[in-house]
């Protein structure tokens, strides 16, 4: 008898539920649920070597997608490779249905093979961790399984999205036998969530309007977010607020001025000081990058400080938390403009405030030792930059890239790829969205969650650029046999952390052996091995060659390493970062 | 001011309990004890910069050395690509000292970088989690400190040793001020624990003697052990016991007559009858491979089952536990020898039962379809051995480099390669010891925890047969700059997992795609990439030809990749295990 019927209806659940695509990694322990996502009809499965790899790759599939992605391992240590991966998911609220089998729990700590106490394994970085019962034959067992799997699903989706771990353990047989046929049971016990819009009460908005109607210096940050045009939208100018947009908070678009080189001109401790403190901080999204945003923000601090987060712990990054708005972002400034009746005055007061800001962000742009015009297409940039009479270096790759990519997803890895970005700007026409695995910050990851993304959405092209630690790191992201067409790759390769020459590091007499961590390797082989299409180069008259058969044919992955050295990275971008 | 003189210290505290090597991964929180590591005089550090592979491989060193080996890793996810290796070493009984650092609890959830929640991060698989304080100011801090370390240090290695978590929250500056003058302090507390000899006293040798006696069946199951000469000593054949000896036990050098094939011929449920129920099952050590003596003990279960172990959990894999005894192996057989009353009659039927194994152990090597000559040097076994009529397998690589190497350590990487040897057998006279990561059985840290070995002991040979998907899975066990030339890498590629076509799995319709794994990547370019010298066959006389080469030459690491078909594999080792 093959007792595994409640299982293979839970790829049934899964997919009544909208989860089509599970990644898989190999393994006997998992067999029984395995076979059934594989059978399923809906279900499209990734199998996926590495867990490490895996989980990152479910993880840019649900990112992408905008909903749970179920993962799947066998029991023992595979299920620990995910952990990294669930962790940036907790952090940046991703949803991940985790599965893990295991050995039916009579076996933990026997010295039976490939056996660890699964249980509870991701205890500080979940949302829920539940476990299956191991014997069927009482309906309630059944109930169980059914009300439980619901349940994950249903949590990994409510605000804040989180992984939710379901840990299986099964008994011999693992295998169904020859000629099964599998059924899947269209009638399976389902309960979805019917969700509400968090809308405030008058008497909030009294409270919020009795401030907002007042503050004369309001600064707006988003942190880390999706590309969301609604919430642009409600960012309007009619406001007078100061935006100051983070690469990864994805508000270039947003049609009034914002903010972009605040982590460039607030280095300057003077600037700091003229800016002053604000009467009113608005925050929403996810974290920060500018470290000097940052810096200046936790020293002047605003009178009042609102972070808008409709549910869940919430981050107190420029230590000046004075309220917490339980909405969301479009909600609020939507009905903000509508409600708010702030007088002319007030008003004039904050569009000047406004100017003190765009003028330090004006300034930097004109005073810009290496100018990049952003209004000029490929050829022209080459033709006109300043950046013409130095070497080349990653900060005018990364602008190039984020010049000339369009209707794309740009991934920016850990940890000087997003720096660089974020010192550059997207054009404000730009069709790109940003992501970054800015959750944990890790270079875990970085490659495998931009091959999820290009999984989960084929008609998109997502392009990545990654320095040579944060790729060769994470290479096994391309070791399976799904590599998508849309993947283009640019490999920033200084041989080493680049980053660690840019902090306090780079004057110890450790810093080359110990933090750079010289590594000789080229990404070449890696993409041979891997059948992605390699360009290189190592000069600016080789990168503009390759750059547009780079950027203009998609038959296949491609991947782009860029050789430079890191004392002219640093110079250079040292240089642009003068004000 | 720069305030981490008691941080400092940690390196002097390690030094002085006898930690002379530390393996660290790069980062920025972690430099106040990187740098005190790096320049510690009587500390050797490497720098690799994939945690998951650092953590094996301070495993691997950790395991050859005998004694707890520090790491150290940056905040956030980092430390999680610990954990793998953690939960392998917690069920091998391998010290490990886990050094994470952290931002100051304060940061914890405030959406800064590298910011999770660490403290008791594993918890699952850690004999003990510590936090150290962030301030030092006070003295009672200080104390604390080293305290902790002291204590942290003796835990480690008390016995069953086990990883030791100690988590180290920074402050900024991070980096030493300019020309700062390092000072280790040479009386620093220090605390070291003097052992005690566990002795079993005369009233626990009478209950012992007692069924002892008068046992005529006594089978001795030898786990997963070092090679221990002393023990072998102990195991005398004046005790009359039936030794069965994994290949992981290392056993293979004691002087009297052993079972080495007992998985094989257990296949058979007619040979489990005859051979019947054990009166006394004496084990020691840790994890069996044996599939099939592990069923059998389950179904013909021993009258009495003694599990010898100095403290800690004991598994009962059998089901058949009745007695722990306290004390060590080797002490406990060496006074049995002395003290046991055994009468010559109950003598002649342990030697009968012992008699009816090793008929059975002589009935397989008789009837072997292909039979392996263990006398013969490596040219000999070649020109007699029936393999001759078969197609090159991955069962004649694996007998041919377990006779051809010596004085070496021999590492068996899971799932199928530690099979493999296991069905073979080591000669009695061979010098290799035996590892494999058979903790956990996992496949993600197996080529980093042989290149850890070699790099504690370079003057000792490490021989590496591996499969290609444990091979490609731990490759950044390679990626770091301390490759040493005393380790040599078999990688069996058949293009995937062929342990599932060898199991139930093999049968099922998904067996290629979701089992196996199939992949295309051959090792050449990963060990051009690491500067490893390449060797390939894929024929008996390629074999034939490049096998001496690669075993006489001893100039830098080597891999030598031997490219088979799963199905021929199988069918040989079917072949080969038919009784």
């Amino acid at each position: 008898m093959y007792p595994y019927q409640p299982i293979i209806n839970i790829a049934e659940i899964c997919s009544q539920h909208g989860l089509k695509q599970v990644v898989l990694s190999p393994g006997s322990r998992c067999a029984p649920l395995t076979i059934a996502f594989a059978r399923h009809p809906e279900i499209s499965t990734y199998i996926i070597p590495d867990e490490r790899s895996a989980a990152f790759i479910a993880l840019g599939m649900a990112q992408q997608l905008n909903q749970p992605l179920a993962l799947l391992c066998t029991s023992g240590s595979a299920g620990l490779n995910y952990y990294p991966a669930i962790a940036e998911a907790y952090y940046q609220q991703i949803p991940l249905l985790v599965l893990t089998a295991d050995r039916p729990p009579e076996w933990i700590d026997q010295a039976d093979g490939q056996t660890i106490r699964q249980k509870n394994m991701y205890a500080n970085h979940i949302k829920a961790s539940y476990e299956l019962p191991v014997d069927y034959s009482h309906p309630d067992a059944v109930w169980q399984i059914e009300r439980t799997m619901n349940e994950a699903i249903n949590l990994c989706k409510a605000y804040p999205p989180a992984p939710v771990h379901v840990n299986l353990p099964f008994r011999e047989p693992l295998y169904p036998p020859e000629n099964f046929e599998m059924k899947f049971d269209k009638s399976v016990k389902i309960f979805k969530e019917t969700k509400s819009v968090p809308t405030l009460p008058q008497n909030a908005w009294e409270e919020i309007l009795e401030v907002w109607n007042l503050a004369e210096k309001v600064l707006v940050v988003g942190g880390q977010n999706r590309l969301d045009t609604e919430l642009c939208d409600g960012l309007q100018s009619k406001l007078g607020i100061v935006l100051i947009a983070d690469v990864i908070s994805n508000l270039h678009p947003c049609p009034i001025d914002k903010i972009h080189f605040q982590d460039i001109f607030l280095a300057n401790k003077e600037i700091q000081q003229k800016l002053g403190q604000a009467d009113l901080l608005i925050t929403f999204g996810k974290s920060v990058i500018s470290k000097n945003l940052k810096l200046y923000l936790r020293n002047q601090k605003p009178k009042h400080h609102w972070h808008i987060q409709e549910a869940g712990n919430v981050p107190d990054t420029f230590k000046s938390l004075s309220r917490v708005i339980r909405t969301t972002p479009t909600y609020f400034f939507n009905n903000l403009a509508q409600k708010q009746k702030t007088k002319p005055h007030i008003m004039g007061r904050r569009l000047a405030y406004l100017n003190s800001w765009t003028e330090q962000e004006v300034s930097f742009i004109n005073r810009l030792i290496l100018p990049i015009d952003f209004s000029k297409n490929i050829a022209d940039i080459f033709e006109t930059s300043a950046f013409n009479e130095k070497p080349l270096s990653e900060l005018e790759v990364v602008s190039a890239i984020m010049k000339n990519i369009h209707h794309a997803n740009l991934h920016l890895a850990n940890s000087m790829t997003v720096r660089y970005a974020n010192y550059l700007q997207l054009p404000s026409n730009s069709s790109v969205e940003v992501f970054a695995n800015r959750g944990t910050s890790g270079i875990d990851g970085c490659l495998s969650t931009a091959v999820g993304h290009a999984l989960a959405q084929p008609d998109r092209m997502n392009v990545l650029i990654i320095g040579d630690l944060a790729f060769f790191y994470d290479r096994n992201g391309l070791w399976h046999n799904y590599l998508p067409k849309n993947l283009k790759i640019v490999v920033l390769n200084n041989h080493g952390g680049g980053i660690f020459k840019m902090i306090d590091a780079g004057r110890v007499p450790e810093a080359d052996e110990y933090f750079v961590t010289k590594q000789s390797l080229k990404a070449e082989r890696t993409a041979i091995d891997a059948g992605i299409e390699y360009f290189y180069a190592n000069s600016r008259s080789d990168f503009q060659k390759v750059l547009k058969i780079f950027l203009q044919t998609n038959e296949k992955a491609q991947l782009l390493e860029i050789e430079t050295y890191i004392e002219e990275n640093m110079q250079i971008l040292n240089e642009y970062k003068k004000i």
